[in-house]
């Protein structure tokens, strides 16, 4: 069976690196606009986008966001993780099939509260960084393997 | 018809305020799982969420950064933005039919470069802050008064 397994504040160590990867589709822009409400037509109206300083629809932010999270709760520290903050800077746009692979890197760790601190770049298929930034989280102390849940089909339209 | 209209650099002022809110639905879960590939179970199996600290299923912090981009995509500053960086801390749990609202409040403008950083407190029904930061956007220079794109239906299973 498939499963996601997590790596426990003992297991971690400073240089630790993990790495997720998701490639943005058009489906992706219409979920992410639902789901968040931001219709806005820089990611919807290819037209519209033509005119942006982008020239065609570009992924939401907060997509490159929501990977990040992804790799944090699937990768390092896995199940179990609690996400404290993250901070990110958006350096580049992500388009229509990009690919974009997020690099975690741990970068700090306090036994006290066994909060993980891990560096989070996400990058695109030509090597440029498209967001970078940090997180904070609580790091499991408990060892989990779940089963992956697997997701119903979407339809739109 | 309905449309989306921006707030220009030139009329944001420091204090400037704007709302926006969204309720987190069942189908949020699966459809924020499917976009961005966390599909831990705490997201979305009902019976292992009821085992850990939370005692229910709760949304993805990252949904909540995604409706606090929203914001400042629709209402302040609006179409034309662009969203140059974003901190946020999760200060407590989103569960399935709250209604989370963002609270956005210019705090600083940079004349030379068009910036605006905004406070962005994202709340619950009962006024507890889930989540918490600052963003900084470049604000449009161009007032833009779009029609608001109308998404398909999405169909889940």
């Amino acid at each position: 069976m498939n499963t996601i397994d997590n790596i426990t504040y003992d297991e971690i160590s400073i240089g630790q690196t993990a790495t997720y990867s998701k490639t943005l589709t058009e489906d992706d822009l219409v979920l992410f606009a639902t789901v968040s409400g931001d219709v806005n037509p820089v990611h919807l109206d290819a037209e519209f986008a033509a005119t942006t300083m982008f020239k065609e629809r570009i992924g939401h932010g907060a997509w490159t966001g929501s990977i990040i999270s992804a790799a944090l709760a699937l990768e390092l520290p896995g199940p179990g993780t609690v996400y404290l903050g993250q901070n990110l800077s958006f350096r580049a746009p992500v388009k229509v099939g990009d690919t974009i692979t997020v690099n975690l890197e741990v970068t700090n760790k306090n036994d006290r509260k066994n909060y993980v601190t891990l560096d989070t770049v996400a990058i695109n298929q030509d090597g440029t960084t498209v967001a970078k930034g940090s997180a904070e989280v609580i790091a499991p102390t408990e060892k989990l393997s779940l089963p992956k849940p697997e997701l119903p089909p979407i339809s739109i339209g």
